[in-house]
């Protein structure tokens, strides 16, 4: 087996997690979160998400989040929109980077965001123009790629579709969602190999989620697909909503302290990492399903 | 990635899982364990262990047990023994199989039977010269192969000694024990790959613990290394004495739902094994840390 010599890892926990807590955080508690993750070492944190407090109330305030959190150069923040008027917004408060997610089901697709998938590219390539002009990247995922919770088996071609769509509106890189935590290592690698092999140069980032607890089996494969970036969420933080109870993003400090320990480069404290993840799990009032959390718990 | 046709499992819950939980369990309910785990197509099952009940009172009525369990022909039912005596005891009763466990690591192995690795050694092959006299095949347990609570890093050149002495006294099988779930998948790739090469043609079956999550990651380097023996515990019966709180063996489920969705045969029933794992859940009065039992709790 072949390894990287470093992985990128994307910090997810204070939007994808705390989106899937089940009450909302207060802004204060958030802004500490975001502040102590940027003091880790990790580069890259989705920081918020420019969606409707209504809808999500999880996410409120995600422009005063932007304007209050300490920035460090060193740290890319990205906020999740999902639509121009979002775009529009998350770009006015100062976002490094944007992310966009489209599912590769149609079921998923339409329950998420009432839209087709093609509706859904057609408002991707609207938000690519804007972060075009403003001179921004932006990184497109696939969510459901390693199946669906309506209608179980995705097929590899439907992902391949979104990931071609994403990388001719001018993705810099695509990220596979195992939005339902599904996949396996055997799929996990063809997914990865096939669809980097369609959007080469571009990378394929993995975001896991552990319902089953393959993520870290997955994040072998992928890596053995030639895949170095990989999404966590610190503490394991968020859920699934299709499976109550279950574990959602795999822990940010399990996949650190695994690759870490194989000699992969992630630049990150593990240490400071744990005291971010002993901090999301205060501010969330419940136990988290991070591993390490739990074996060092008598220590914390 | 290439992946094995089939895997064989050895269900250790009702041995390794329930020493490690805090309380004894009724003997009734260790028999139906037992029972339910030989009706959900598991080949092999460590039904107990062979000790003294004033050490581990977890596993008193060993001999009861394996006299009172209903037992099918196509399943092996294997007893660890820890001593000459135990050996005797385990014949007796009748066992198909029986285990042996020496650590790699001196002062784990000191701590846990207060003999030196050579002694342990030495006693492995008055219980293999034992063995050998009842006809009954026996499998070398490398406790402490990934690391050790006590001295940390442990050389591969350790493990190998106790591998290699378990070649020459007769076992059919080595296995290398994940004690406190440390290992990483590079690690495991290239110790399994060089310990097969040292006892070819002995398999190398891996009984790795998830403490740190890495059980499945492990699972799938092990296979690159052409692996396809694994032990697993029944809902993840079980934890680690030196981490309070932690997961201790992976769950036998999340083990088969991984593979039998990458298309390797185990010969499993999951939804048996998983209805085992609620009975497991039930008798020991705590949530286990099964991912599939919690997924599907809402289920149950």
């Amino acid at each position: 087996m072949k390894w990287p010599e470093r992985v990128t890892i994307t910090e997810v926990g204070p939007r994808d997690g705390l989106q899937n807590e089940a009450a909302p955080i207060a802004l204060e508690q958030k802004i500490q979160l975001v502040n102590r993750l940027s003091a880790t070492g990790l580069s890259r944190i989705e920081a918020a998400s420019f969606v409707s407090p209504k809808a999500i109330p999880q996410m409120a305030n995600a422009v005063e989040l932007m304007a209050r959190i300490r920035r460090r150069p060193s740290v890319t923040y990205i906020g999740l929109v999902p639509n121009e008027r979002g775009a529009r917004d998350a770009i006015a408060a100062g976002v490094d980077e944007v992310s966009v997610v489209v599912s590769a089901s149609e079921s998923h697709n339409r329950s998420n965001v009432n839209r087709s998938v093609a509706e859904s590219l057609e408002a991707v390539r609207g938000i690519a123009a804007l972060c075009r002009d403003a001179g921004i990247p932006w990184a497109g995922y696939v969510a459901t790629s390693f199946g669906c919770p309506y209608e179980g088996a995705v097929q590899p071609a439907a992902v391949i579709r979104v990931a071609l769509a994403y990388a001719e509106s001018g993705a810099y890189a695509v990220a596979l969602g195992d939005t339902i935590g599904v996949g396996d290592p055997a799929q996990v690698y063809e997914l990865v190999t096939r669809v980097s092999a369609e959007v080469a140069p571009l990378p394929v980032r993995l975001h896991l989620h552990d319902t089953y607890g393959r993520a870290l089996a997955n994040t072998v494969a992928a890596m053995q697909a030639g895949a170095t970036q990989f999404d966590g969420s610190v503490g394991g933080l968020g859920g699934c909503p299709y499976a109550p109870g279950a574990s959602g993003n795999v822990a940010t400090e399990d996949m650190v302290s695994m690759l870490e320990k194989m000699g992969i480069n992630t630049g990150v404290d593990l240490e400071k990492l744990l005291e971010a993840a002993r901090f999301a799990q205060q501010i969330v009032g419940r136990r988290l399903d991070g591993k390490l959390l739990r074996a060092t718990a008598g220590q914390g």
